[in-house]
Parts: structure tokens; C-alpha cells; sequence
């Protein structure tokens, strides 16, 4: 593994080379958890700042409370209820969702009042994507608890993201340096995931992936890997049927409509030979099989990316971790990863339009 | 990760603090795959040499075709068609199981001369530990398509082995210097994997793991890490039932019976975090969710004991490789750490035996 903090500025001077920093809205996350503490940690990093036009969406209010808790005094922030058309520079603005309010703060705490604010800032940070006023979204972790607590049904952001771009085919996306992996299922249990892995689902994911991989990785003719849903890919039928009938025919139609994808691969094998690093992603039948290999080779440097949506979001890969709230330990390493990755796509986007219009 | 010839060395002290070295049955598996190649590596390693009296199991004449083929001209090695009670000090002694018969060797491809003497060497090697002629036996990698061919039913060594001991409460343990993994389930399809994974089925693998670590790594009170079945260990029964209904009651049953087990916990970040390092050993649902972790953080030094045998077996965690038969390009890394675990258990097991008597 390479330091991530390499990437991140090899990323970021690629972003600094632009004359205009890219606007990035970073939603503050439930304020009982460390979301808070991981923005203010990346928005004291004077290596990220200039890379970007933070602003931050969630309640101000919370965001003193924290910055006060954890030492941040000197840092420069103006406090507003509206977007101005034009942003201070070298001030962090804060865009209050709370409208005044005065959230009570209870560190470790499944709050209703977190989980509206966090989700309301979940909604204005998509809304300001949608309507060109910024680049990009970050969104750190809220609470699944919370935003039910508060009336919210869809199972997290990324659902309410989607839904409110008018997305029905999206992808959680992980990234990290050297690896990048798609999933075909996602939050179910283990029993319901072999009927889900269908010919539509893997050509569905294969399409979102590949468009991303070129439209926001740069890769003109990307390269994907397929694992296996059973053991050791089936081992020729022994093991499982779905390769031979619905994995291998969906590869091959993919490669029918000129993608470069191969497969299926037994995922066992696949990431300690170090296979994935042949391919620019590599698509997973389900959660852990996905989760497991991307979390053990990069744990603090992993990034959640939505790909196959009209805006940019990214978030860090972990949760609000209430058990170490407001101790000021939160390492900021996958929100520093996220806003690197948010600010390297979002400029990629710009000059992609930017190309087509003059081209 | 720390240097696995460290660990090799430190386990082999061990054993080298015994006046008698134990004797280590090693079957050549497959000749037509890298199984020979890769013990004739090992044997030509005097490091590892001094802690064993090794005889290997096998056709005689493929095991003179590898050592020709690779250059191992100086070996010293005799031929026997039946044990000596004493084995000549220095010198490897070479069982041969075709019995005088010269089977042609085909590197990479799949045949029932191969597969027959594969499985032989297997059944020579499996009396000899049952007998007491032998204190441990290590297999090099089988064909299971040769073996197949060549009429046997079962799914691979371990299955035989085991039927052969007369045990049917065994499990594959994969091992390394800090990750030991057991599987509930193994080579079965995924829509197979959430019935089979039953409260007895749990319990009785949470056992054998207990008394293998006790009796054969010497961890007086060892503890196991448990996983969840569904993703985030069923997100308080969001994604799934069976940690509620199954494994939590199973871990808590254990617990009752005095074993200290723990769980279950999310497999995605489990690995990631560094968890396991706080477990003697962890429990995995299925195949996948344990081999992925394993060989992504243990892949040339991983070790696949067969844990709760009366007869202690070893081998690589690798196949036949049949794509690279042939060439002297195999990495005897695995097969090494499988003669020094071998040699590590066969010793606490006599010295286990030997306080006994004593006591």
C-alpha cells in the first residue's frame, strides 16, 4: 500500500492546478457522533484548504459546541441561514439548517433532533448540488436510528440522495488508492442474495461502474473483475450453479456491448495474490464479500463513492462511532480521503463539460 | 505482519529443544501439479531439516523425475516398500507406494495414475499416524478431479482422513503467526449456508476449536471470536435473523459450558480494525467470509490444519497449480510453515501425553 497522504496530494495538486477551487458542501452528520469532530479536523488541515470551498451544512450550533470541545477557537468560521452568491475567502462558511435552534448536544445519544438536523442537511447539501451552487457533497455518518426516529424510511443518505436526484440506478462505490469495488447486493441478509444476483442487477452495476470509472476516474477504457458467488466461483458447478448461469452469460453480454470485463473469479484467493490490482474495479456479489477485502487493505483510507448520479457525493466508511464521541480520537483520514476524492471528481466533471462544450 | 521464518524459527526451537525429533509423514500429493516441487524444496532446507525425521509418501519414481527436472541431483534419499523400524540418521526415506510401478508424469494435466497415487500416498500416510509410526503427516496439494477419476468419493483428503480416523466432529483450520480462522461451513454453495448454520452445527465447531487450541497450540484459556452471518452482523435484526436466533444463543450455550467465546461481531470490519488480534481463534459463517480475510492478510505463510483428529495433518493452503507444474517457480513458503506447524503439534501432543503419564 502506498501513503495515502501521497495520493491525497498527488490528487490534490492535480485539483490546485485549476484556477478555481472547486465548492464542496460537507453535511456535518449526526452531532452526537464524531462527524463533527472528523469536519473540523479536515477543515483545520491548511493542505486541504486550499483545495477547496467548504462550506459546511448542519446546525451551527453543534458545530460551536464541538469546535469549542475540541480546542478549534482560532478557527475562522461566519455563520449564515442563506447561500451568498459570492463566499468570503479563507473563511469557512457555515450554512445553518437549524435556523437558530439550539440543538441540545448529548455525546453517544440516538437523538430525534440529531437525526432531523443531520437529515436536513442531507437535503439542502443535495439540493445545492442539484441546482449547480456547489461541486460536491461529503456526508459525514449519521444515524439509521436517528433519521427513523425522525421519521425518515429510507435506509440511509445515499437512498434519500438518490431518490431526491431522481436516480434509480446507482452504485455504492468503495475506493481506496489501488482498489475500487462495486457491489451487485447491498444491505440484505444472506439468505435473500442469491435470487437478487440476476442478469439485470450485474449488467446494471456493470454499466454505472464502467460510465464512472471513465467519467470520474479519468480511465477511458476501464477493466472490471467479476467475483464468483459461491465458493471457489462454483468450482465448475459443484459448488454453485449461479456462475455457470447467470454471472458468466452477464459477463459476456457486457463484453458484447465492448466493456473489458472478466470473471468470475473465486473472491478467496482474488485479493491475496493481489489480482484486483490488474483491474481498475471489481464488482462483488454481496456486502461482506466486497466489504471484507476492501476493509482489511485500506481501513482508514477507504472511501464511499455513489457513482451513477447526475451530483458528486462521497463519505467517509465508517458510521458515527457514538462510543468514542466527542473524545476528540476520531481519526479524519477517510473524510480527508472523501473530500480528496469529492474535489478530484468534481474537477474531473468541470472539465469534462468544459471539453464538450469547446470541443 | 511479522517475518513468518521468524515464527518458523521460534516454533522450530522449540522442537529443536527435544532430544528426539518427531517423524513427519509427507505425502507428495498430485505429481503432476507443483506438490512434489514444493517438498522437495522444503527437504532440501536443512534449517527445517534438524527438527524432523521426515519420510515422504509417495511414487518413488515421480519424486526422482522432480528432483531431476528441478536439479536435485545431491539429494540424498533412499527407497523403501516397507518402514524400517529405525530410519537412517541424515538421509530422507521415501516410501514408495506404486510399488516398483513408473506412472509417466504429465506436468498439468489431470490423470488417474495420478489421482490413484495421490490418494494411496494419503491412505499410507493416514495408518502410519493411526498406528503410532509416524507423529504428524502433512499433504501436499490432491487433484479432486484426478482423485475422482480414479474412483474415490469423497470431496478431498480432509473428508478421507477423517473417515479413515474414524472421526466425524473435525474442522478445517486455516492458521497463520497471528490469525487462526474455523469455518461452520465449507465447500457448499451460498443458498446453502444460513440452514446449515444451526445451533449444533455452531457448538460443535466452537468445541473442537477449543480443545485444538488447548491440546495442540497450548492456550490454557483460549478465546474465540464468533461472526456474524448477515451484513453488520444482522444490524440488530434489520439484515437478517440468524444472529439472534442461532448465533447468539449458540456463543451464549458455549459460554455456559466454560469456553470463552465472543460475538457475534460484523465480519466486514472485524479484519480491518485488527480485531482478530484480541482472539485465539475466530469462528466464520461460511467459505468465503473466512478464507477471504485469510489468505488477503496471510497468503504465502497460511497453514490449513485439520483441527479434532486424533492424528495430527497439516498442508499448504494452496492447490496443485497445474499452470506453473513443472517450471520451479512454486513458492514452498505455505508448505514450510505446514511441516514447522506439523512439527509444533506433534511435540505439545507428546509432551502433553508425556506430563500425563507423569502426573
Amino acid at each position: 500500500m502506498t501513503d495515502p497522504h501521497a495520493i491525497d496530494q498527488r490528487v490534490g495538486e492535480d485539483a490546485a492546478r485549476s484556477s478555481k477551487r472547486p465548492r464542496i458542501v460537507i453535511t456535518l452528520g449526526d452531532t452526537n457522533g464524531v462527524g463533527p469532530e472528523v469536519v473540523l479536523k479536515c477543515l483545520s488541515d491548511s493542505r486541504l484548504m486550499k483545495f477547496m470551498e467548504p462550506i459546511v451544512v448542519g446546525s451551527a450550533h453543534a458545530f460551536k459546541v464541538h469546535a469549542n470541545k475540541l480546542g478549534y477557537r482560532d478557527l475562522r468560521f461566519h455563520v449564515v441561514q442563506e447561500l451568498p452568491s459570492q463566499l468570503p475567502e479563507g473563511e469557512i462558511t457555515v450554512l445553518d439548517v437549524a435556523r437558530g435552534e439550539k440543538p441540545n448536544i448529548h455525546f453517544g445519544k440516538i437523538t430525534e433532533v440529531a437525526g432531523r438536523l443531520s437529515m436536513k442537511a442531507v437535503e439542502m447539501a443535495t439540493d445545492l448540488c442539484l441546482t449547480d451552487q456547489a461541486h460536491a457533497m461529503v456526508t459525514a455518518p449519521i444515524s439509521k436510528e436517528a433519521i427513523s426516529m425522525a421519521g425518515y424510511t429510507d435506509p440511509g443518505h445515499t437512498e434519500f440522495i438518490a431518490r431526491r436526484a431522481g436516480s434509480d440506478t446507482f452504485t455504492m462505490m468503495l475506493v481506496s488508492d489501488d482498489l475500487r469495488v462495486g457491489l451487485v447486493t447491498g444491505h440484505i441478509p444472506i439468505w435473500d442474495v442469491p435470487k437478487r444476483v440476476t442478469h439485470e442487477a450485474i449488467l446494471d452495476k456493470l454499466r454505472v461502474i464502467s460510465t464512472s470509472l471513465q467519467q470520474d476516474f479519468g480511465i477511458e477504457r476501464p477493466k472490471i473483475a467479476v467475483l464468483g458467488l459461491n465458493p471457489h466461483a462454483g468450482d465448475g458447478g459443484v459448488l454453485g450453479k449461479e456462475e455457470a448461469e447467470v454471472i458468466l452469460p452477464s459477463i459476456e453480454q457486457a463484453c458484447e456491448e465492448g466493456q473489458l470485463v472478466f470473471g468470475p473469479f473465486p473472491a478467496d484467493s482474488f485479493f491475496g495474490i493481489g489480482a484486483y490490482r490488474l483491474y481498475d474495479a471489481v464488482l462483488a456479489m454481496y456486502h461482506d464479500q466486497g466489504l471484507i477485502p476492501f476493509k482489511t487493505l485500506a481501513f482508514e483510507s477507504g472511501v464511499n463513492f455513489t457513482a451513477g448520479l447526475s451530483l458528486v457525493r462521497t463519505s467517509p466508511d465508517h458510521g458515527t462511532a457514538f462510543n468514542i464521541a466527542g473524545e476528540g480520537n476520531a481519526s479524519p483520514g477517510s473524510m480527508r480521503s472523501a473530500l480528496y476524492l469529492a474535489i478530484d471528481i468534481a474537477r474531473r466533471r468541470v472539465q469534462r463539460r468544459s471539453q464538450r462544450k469547446t470541443g
